[in-house]
């Protein structure tokens, strides 16, 4: 198992090989997830729950919340099960939740949750009303009062219809999005997400600020995670994105806030990391979206599939049906730099299915 | 896949079990690698390149700075294969390069290579020009200065005609040293090195003290390495060194310096790490080389050899071509007391043959 380099060189996630990382999981909820049909990431009606599910499953291998595990009408299982099954296989040195505005919090005990006083954001056809520079700076203090445990820091996401969101807050920041960001189905529901992005928008105009914007049009993890990066910049501390457009989104982001703001980036200290699902996918292109960037940053993608593997379910993935989330694919990258193969976690990612 | 107590007992090896390692490297020029013939490590001509294609390799499994992968002229391919290979399957923590004297520096970002002001030594005939006291000092200072980021350190070489210049420092130091040290090759130009070591001595005299004769025969690793060594004394920190004759060199150097200048070594702080070829190689002694030190020391040897392979390059190291270099020998070790086996690295390090 490796990972092919899509922009950059291997030097950053080579420097990383034998090191030891914390696992981020920044878990919020865009009340744009019960627009029906937007988004596939969970229980049609309880998508709400997914990120607190995502939380349970990779942090103790159990769902709390709900009876099984979350799947999709077509029964996609979510990558929490391979960030889980790579967790197992080489254990991440800490696991840490974010709760970025969440409607429950996870049944978990002995995990960090870092609490910011928030709350779901909402549909953003009608307005996420996010109080956006207020957010943004709790992301850079947290990353400044950031005490690492370990050599470098995994930031993942769990937010249902966040590629919504993301590909709204790329187009009011005015970067081209069309065709750019990905869905978790197989056949985006692109009039509809077109739509929803368009009401988003028809509630701002260009006197506003950025944060006034993204207040209107984005989600919680954006917004803090734009300040996270931004934070962290003060330290030597590496960072890995994981995730796939979402987190380009938040790129994004921290670029038109160096813009406006000024400032510089050392984005020599961050990367994203993605799937190949997300790198292969033809009705997306993170590469184009992060082309868009004032500064140069590495992109890496594992090169694991389900081709080792006869479950239905999982085979879904290579089909185009899912394709990123809950870090699985920085996780996979983790693995690749750690001596874990395709084989161990094709077995062990199979093992949770086999045993509900 | 294990290890063989040449000297000493397994309890230092054993005490490092499960412990992180970082990987120093200290990659050296001697102008002696120009004469032809002396050494088959690298390509003809260019052999002043291999410490930079080595380094290459084992940090980002390029080769930068030349199209192919060094191999000599019988297509033995470089030991840094290997070392990268252990690498891949359970990394190092942390890998260096020290710079003692390189003419190109290795085309790599996001690792640190630390600078001395060294540039390559010369010819030993001509006499090696070398300020040895001064680069004593610098290794012991280094040393000094050094922050573990890991439980131990592993200190491995690359020099080409690097044994050449091994022998003349034992020879000079008044340590028997004749058929004691290896060659890259299988059939070692055992006339030519006399000739090239007697007319490198011949330069030097009995009034002249210990730096004075090193700073004519001997090479920019032994010395520095021989300061690292003692400056790490002062701390509890654990050190493998990681080679053949060339690093029992740097001990006999160490040995010396003790005698001349008083002091004392714990030597249960150090260790040496080889491999089964150079443990069972005929032409050469490394076992006789230690036992002339006046203090003791655990050399190890790894029990891996390439009988699991069919690929014929790989085979020829079974048969006494090339046998120890890059660390190879302690990162086998290394990879025998964290779990990898014999197959692993096996496959692993063909895999490399395989994609070119």
């Amino acid at each position: 198992m490796s990972y092919s380099i899509i922009l950059g060189k291997q030097d950053f996630l080579e420097s990383l090989r034998g090191k030891t990382a914390s696992f981020l999981l920044a878990g919020s909820v865009t009340k744009t997830c019960e627009i029906p049909n937007l988004s596939q990431a969970g229980i049609p009606g309880k998508l709400h729950l997914t990120p607190v599910l995502d939380a349970e499953f990779v942090m103790v291998k159990q769902v709390r919340s709900l009876e099984n595990i979350a799947t999709t009408p077509k029964g996609v299982p979510t990558p929490a099960l391979i960030t889980r099954a790579v967790h197992e296989l080489k254990g991440f040195k800490e696991i840490e939740l974010l709760n970025l505005g969440l409607e429950t919090l996870p049944k978990i005990e002995h995990f960090t949750v870092h609490e910011f006083g928030l709350t779901p954001s909402e549909d953003i056809t009608k307005g996420a009303n996010i109080e956006a520079l207020s957010l943004f700076e709790k992301g850079l203090a947290f990353a400044q009062e950031y005490v690492p445990k370990s050599d470098y820091t995994i930031l993942a996401e769990s937010v249902p219809a966040g590629t919504t969101t993301a590909a709204a807050t790329a187009k009011v920041l005015g970067y081209k999005s069309e065709n750019y960001f990905s869905s978790s189905y197989k056949n985006s529901p692109n009039e509809l997400k077109k739509e929803v992005i368009e009401k988003s928008l028809s509630n701002t105009n260009e006197s506003m600020d950025i944060f006034e914007k993204l207040g209107f049009v984005s989600d919680n993890m954006i917004i803090f995670s734009a300040g996270f990066i931004l934070g962290l910049q003060a330290t030597p501390h590496k960072l890995i994105l994981a995730g796939g457009t979402q987190m380009a989104s938040v790129l994004l982001v921290v670029n038109s806030v160096l813009k406006t703001m000024g400032g510089e980036l050392d984005s020599s200290k961050i990367s994203l990391c993605t799937t190949k699902w997300i790198a292969e996918d033809k009705n997306s292109n993170i590469k184009a979206i992060l082309e868009q960037l004032d500064f140069k940053i590495n992109l890496y993608a594992s090169d694991f599939d389900f081709s080792l593997s006869s479950h239905l379910a999982l085979k879904l993935y290579d089909e185009g049906e899912a394709k990123e989330g809950v870090g699985c694919g920085a996780a996979l990258c983790y693995a690749s730099i750690n001596g874990i193969t395709k084989e161990q976690i094709t077995q062990k990612t199979e093992s949770f299915l086999n045993s509900n």
